[in-house]
């Protein structure tokens, strides 16, 4: 049994019916506990079964499959994903790693294949955050690592998740219900499309993840002094929004001089934003991520001062709140092992890429082991209807994904790490 | 008779009755057609007939008051502004020279003192467009130069402005009614807070307008490529913002360089514009002003010039549309003399100031001569609660308005004027 048995042209088919599951005419927007997720839940709940699995939904709305294993009561094997997009986003992420999980089990079932280990398929409900600006909710949720708080969070339309979740069906007040045992579960792999150019320019279908970039988001504001734009002289402005164009550049300029970095204003806000009115003040949010915890604190350490003396310099002033911040997560060796030797198994080389992006796996690592693997996208294009994966890399990150599972819940693998008698804890 | 004699605590007082015609409790909104322009409207009807006026109002809602002159049926002189407001704006925008207007004739009366030529104040219904987005209402219908698609503009309720004035008691179809004959107009004179730095700068109470700007305003757009903010190396990114920062900053430097020119980006949204997407697409406003039609010119060819090499450099596409353009129009050269005489009688210093600002006088220049009086207002701010102007430059101002129009409305000057049989040209 290897990883060249699964069924391509399913998935294919798959990964196309999910992206039916769209509002809009643009791209896939499939936000949370919306009418468009539930006819993706259906699916994947068909297909679920179709491949020999038990059906459940958590309190939070993630669906889960179960294929038994020979032993029974052993602690699961997770492979999931998210079945949510942003607003206008791609057809492969999230979704074909769930269509991927579904796949290797389809493919035991196919072939009267049972691990030792049961095998659980998740499609987790919310990991982009796009509904309710709050990310990662599903894995959170069942890592023990969601607040009562998050609960009140609002969509645009002002809607709380526990109302969208009470109009889903769910019941709100269960969350905790969700918290896996950490003594049931023997680690988690995703695979996930890369969403950068890392395997374009290696030349490789996919590839192992080492780990996912610590990272921290900030809300920062510059503030001068609005006026009207025919009146006031250039040498007698306090433009908030020139002062935030050079902050941009700064931050572009001291990330670049940093090889592990990545540092991005996504999003900036012009007050009050009329074309006859000299800005008075500029919102943005900064966004810094790395592999190495160091190198993203001096990063940021080194944008706010250079903001602080370029506002000195122009009479503005510049404020800076860090809203999250997150250590880099690497991933379990014994899973990147097994990711490794898969890739070897089919003459890959051994790539170790760093997840700049956040994914379910990094909160599942607070609950257990985790790995992921990264399959190529086209130009690195992602959230954006322009992602594209091509079959073939499909085909190959899942009959990698298959090999590492293979492994990783055979009966060897899982005594060795029933003896490890780990407890939740990430072994990297 | 001179200035002195101007009755600056009733003007106060007025000023302070025009300030309580006002929505929410945030500095004033009186937007045209509203209740509260209504109010104020009556308001300056009963200090008109106080003054000794015979008020009427026109088509378009413009109250007009006449103090005849000792020729009957000779042009008559008119002094005026506006009694709208922007939203959250001062109390002394527009509504200070309505009633700087009414003061002078009723001084005027009450030293029962009568000019050659007849004085007419005008209180304008609409010049900033805050509710319905399109400027000089008032001062436009006068001079001709509305058009029945203006009849047509909509408030952010949805209601026309013929709908408007139509529920204010006004018949809109007899807009053109509001039009007046050149040959029964002898000039225009406006009294207005300065809405810039300048006099402050200066350090006098007021000064003489040299003309108004005339102005550019573009709407760009900066595309490059949206992608994970965590995933793609800072070196393989097309930052549409990073790219926009840089033009704003090209903008700024370039205007900086040429002294008679203002450039302002007003307003920049980025999209998508959420934290983790590296910017796909920025869009802005340009706004170039200058006195000098070939410095705007150049200015704005340079500043797109300069847009566009920066956008090919980062592998980004910039575009720019001219939205809307105006020639910049001087003051007459008649209105701007007697102006600085009556500067210079109180040992003023003569100064010219550009208006970078638009101005119902830019409108009735296309009907008759036109002139100016800037009043310094604290710090330059305006369209704002914090809009101030000390009750000391308030008699000031009206006092040199008043010194003004007695030697503009005086029999050897109307004379003059008569004699060169102007027909609505503005000669500088």
């Amino acid at each position: 049994m290897s990883g060249d048995k699964i069924n391509l042209e399913r998935m294919m088919h798959r990964l196309n019916q999910l992206a039916l599951c769209s509002r809009g005419s643009r791209g896939i927007t499939r936000l949370s506990f919306s009418r468009e997720s539930e006819c993706a839940n259906r699916l994947v709940r068909d297909w679920m079964r179709e491949a020999g699995m038990v059906v459940r939904m958590d309190p939070l709305g993630n669906v889960i499959g179960r294929y038994e294993g020979r032993r029974p009561g052993a602690p699961a094997f997770l492979i999931g994903s998210h079945l949510d997009s942003v607003i206008e986003g791609g057809k492969y992420d999230g979704a074909l790693g769930v269509v991927a999980g579904i796949e290797i089990v389809q493919t035991l079932r196919e072939r009267g294949l049972r691990p030792d280990l049961p095998i659980e398929v998740i499609a987790f409900c919310d990991e982009e955050g796009a509904r309710f600006h709050t990310t990662l909710l599903g894995s959170r949720a069942m890592a023990g690592m969601l607040r009562e708080e998050d609960l009140c969070a609002r969509d645009s339309d002002g809607i709380t998740l526990a109302e969208a979740m009470r109009s889903f069906g769910l019941d709100p007040s269960r969350y905790t219900d969700a918290v896996r045992d950490p003594q049931s579960v023997a680690g988690y792999l995703e695979l996930h499309i890369e969403q950068g150019p890392v395997l374009e320019r290696e030349d490789q279908a996919c590839g192992a993840v080492s780990g996912i970039a610590g990272a921290a988001r900030c809300r920062f504001r510059v503030e001068g002094r609005a006026s009207h734009a025919g009146t006031v002289p250039m040498s007698l402005r306090r433009d908030a929004l020139a002062g935030a164009a050079e902050i941009v550049l700064a931050v572009e300029r001291i990330a670049g001089r940093m090889p592990s970095v990545v540092a991005t204003v996504g999003q900036l806000r012009v007050f009050p934003g009329t074309s006859n009115v000299i800005p008075g003040a500029v919102e943005g949010t900064l966004d810094v991520r790395s592999m190495e915890d160091e190198q993203r604190q001096a990063a940021l350490k080194e944008i706010c001062e250079e903001a602080e003396r370029i506002s000195r310099r122009r009479g503005l002033s510049f404020t800076c709140r860090t809203v999250m911040e997150a250590a880099a997560t690497p991933c379990s060796a014994r899973l990147v092992q097994a990711v490794e030797e898969a890739l070897a198994k089919r003459g890959l080389k051994p790539l170790r890429i760093p997840s700049g992006a956040g994914h379910d796996a990094l909160a599942m690592a607070s609950l257990t082991e985790v790995g992921m693997i990264f399959v190529r996208c086209r130009n690195g294009i992602s959230h954006h209807p322009d992602e594209y994966v091509a079959p073939e890399d499909v085909g190959t990150g899942t009959a990698v994904l298959l090999d590492a599972v293979l492994e990783l819940t055979a009966a060897e693998t899982a005594e060795k790490f029933l003896n490890k008698a780990v407890k939740g804890a990430n072994t990297p």
